[in-house]
């Protein structure tokens, strides 16, 4: 057996004490980590120092060292973060639906969490901690492979949080860091049927990618976002140029970014000449298919092929004009990722035949695509964003960390 | 682009169809199957008849044999199944929850289809049909590749319901048959990703799991049941000798009969002086750990560690003393495959703790593992029994052909 073959036993077993660990329980464990991190932060505070230095030697650039940092400040938002989620209502134990059979059997569905839940990470360690609260909230025992860049970070956090399990009584183990970073660990975790119940990959599209090709276990995807604004012909065109606005320019990096306008081919001349202004506040690079581009002439540059498919996260927006809103779907379900997609129009069968047709996560009537997350939908928190359509679709809350068991009461019933 | 990409292709661009009809067009498109299939049975049988014949002239048992054959009294059942699934709710439109943010936005939950769901099943062309109704109920387009032995049958079949589809005005695309039943097709299928959103392997252990390590694309793992029945210290043993007679001799050949009896040490004697009576009527073979062969002598024989995982689909069990309820509990969720478990005792603390931690599907107390079915649990119809946790657990109804999408209704909002 492997050392990640075991860790994936304690894990399993854990599980099972986790499993039936009732809310009371759950909530002082998180307590315990909440006031732990903080009390123990000069520890974790040491050991990013570590990462840090090491990682700009290495010439990491400058937008990863800053997510890698932790700071007073930051740390002071992982716990509270980690009470926020201690404050969520337990959707563990909870009866979706229940009654007697004709034959007297009284059949219910509980509520159960998903047993063991392994997160592939990249480089921020207060990932770390967000999903062992979430998981440990929902009775799920995670193991945790953050990135080589973190792993001091990472060590110091999950030796802190699982003193506090035991310091509250739950096991250890209901936390558990894998401690060799190497590629192999990672592929390793992908094929431990048998322990894992849930494998969910956080981070670039070529992580995500590869794991949901490559893994025996069974995984949810998360996060891939190439989110589109439709202008209508019957849009509001300020309204759609401050909503493109925001879309694309108030977080570029992150997953519920548009990355392509489509728009109506006889409003496009006076959309851009509003929207152009707004999206030169941040100098956005337009990459244009030829009949936007006649529009915008030298503001913009020709676009490739694979613009239609891209994921920027960063200041560039793939424009191209639609001749009408069912081109528009059509090109969204060939070229989406299923997660955000937004229409702009005053009219109401337009608008209710986008939300229909438009295969997504989350669709969108005059609103920016951004407001795709859990805290936005009043999940509380969310573990990520899933883009596919099984178990889970949109933000992922507590509830979506969990699955169902039919419980059976019987008297003698043979069938 | 292979035939099957094509297909698949083909497949997806139905699924926009046929994700937005109506509950009142998919009803019809189900009439018009259910009496296309009885009017036409001719064809079928004719069809059926030569798949029959060839595999005589290749030697199939005769189980099999009897499994693959079609007769009007079949066709019949298999139309009133068709009919039944028009008449279940159509799960698809339906609102989860809806509520209206603090900034305006209203935000809904709506439940929509999967989109293309492929199955990959043996030689019994009922589920050709069985699965065909469920998938277009739901809203989804099928991919259907049955077995080569029945390859004529669901040529027919297929034929039938794609002429009723059109003549009732929806894609024939929507129901989809895999003509090459070669080996390659079905791993081809295992990794048809941006076509298939779910594939359902419905047939024997070793497919499965085949399936389960192989696809690229998300799987449902359906089926597989090491059921145990677990007889307590503080058992009714009349009762507990009737459950385990009937979950494992009421039908061995399905996946929630009982492979393996637990029983507390110090009942076991009573128990079996009850039990064996009534299992000696299928001359059930007890393969037995050397505490029970001590009790039971010439009437049963050593087991061997592979028995503790075995499913048998016969008149076999697996016999196995344990020292009370927690090294049952642990026993199971060691061996089983998260089905259907079973306790019987009289003792309510015992019940309640063994609902709670045994990890499986269905989780009974005094009764019969056989009735984890889609039927018996009130769902009305099922595509199998999900042994896995994500997505659906337990019978699959219409509901678990289900995903959802997060409708958004704004007026300008951005973040």
């Amino acid at each position: 057996m492997t050392a990640l073959q075991q860790q994936g036993q304690a894990a399993k077993a854990a599980s099972y004490t986790l499993s039936t660990a009732g809310t009371a329980a759950k909530n002082a464990a998180l307590e315990a980590i909440a006031s732990s991190l903080d009390q123990r932060q000069g520890e974790w505070l040491t050991a990013n120092a570590e990462d840090v230095e090491a990682a700009k030697a290495a010439g990491m650039r400058s937008a990863m060292l800053d997510r890698l940092t932790l700071t007073p400040e930051r740390i002071a938002g992982i716990v509270d973060s980690v009470r926020q989620v201690k404050a969520l209502p337990d959707p563990i134990g909870k009866i979706d639906k229940m009654e007697t059979r004709p034959n007297g059997l009284i059949i219910g569905r509980r509520r159960v969490p998903l047993g063991v839940i392994a997160i592939i990470f990249e480089a921020r360690p207060n990932v770390t901690v967000d999903a062992a609260a979430l998981c440990l909230k929902s009775g799920n025992v995670c193991i945790l492979r953050g990135g080589k860049e973190a792993i001091r970070s990472n060590r110091a956090a999950a030796a802190i949080m699982q003193d506090a399990l035991e310091a509250s009584g739950l096991p250890a183990g209901c936390i558990s860091l894998v401690q060799d970073t190497s590629r192999d660990t990672a592929n390793e975790l992908m094929h431990l049927d048998g322990y894992v119940d849930v494998l969910i990959p956080r981070g670039g599209a070529s992580l995500i990618r590869t794991v949901a090709k490559e893994a025996s276990v069974p995984v949810i995807r998360t996060g891939e976002g190439v989110c589109h604004v439709y202008v209508d012909e019957e849009a509001d065109l300020d309204m759609a140029a401050e909503i493109l606005f925001n879309a694309k320019c108030s977080r570029p990096s992150v997953c519920n970014a548009a990355e392509c306008v489509l728009i109506h081919e006889r409003v496009a001349e006076a959309f851009l000449k509003k929207a152009v202004p707004l999206l030169d506040r941040h100098q956005v690079e337009l990459r244009c298919d030829a009949s936007s581009l006649a529009i915008l002439g030298g503001r913009a540059v020709p676009a490739s092929e694979s613009d239609w498919d891209a994921e920027y996260d960063d200041y560039i927006l793939a424009v191209r004009l639609v001749k009408d809103a069912k081109e528009a779907i059509s090109f969204i379900n060939t070229h989406g990722t299923g997660h955000s997609e937004s229409i702009v129009t005053k009219n109401y069968f337009t608008a209710m035949n986008f939300l229909s047709a438009v295969d997504a996560a989350a669709v969108y009537v005059n609103a920016s695509t951004r407001f795709t997350d859990g805290g936005e939908f009043g999940l509380g928190a969310e573990i990520g964003i899933s883009t596919q359509k099984m178990h889970a679709r949109g933000p992922m809350g507590l509830e979506e960390l969990t699955s169902c068991k039919y419980v059976i009461y019987g008297e003698g019933q043979v069938r």
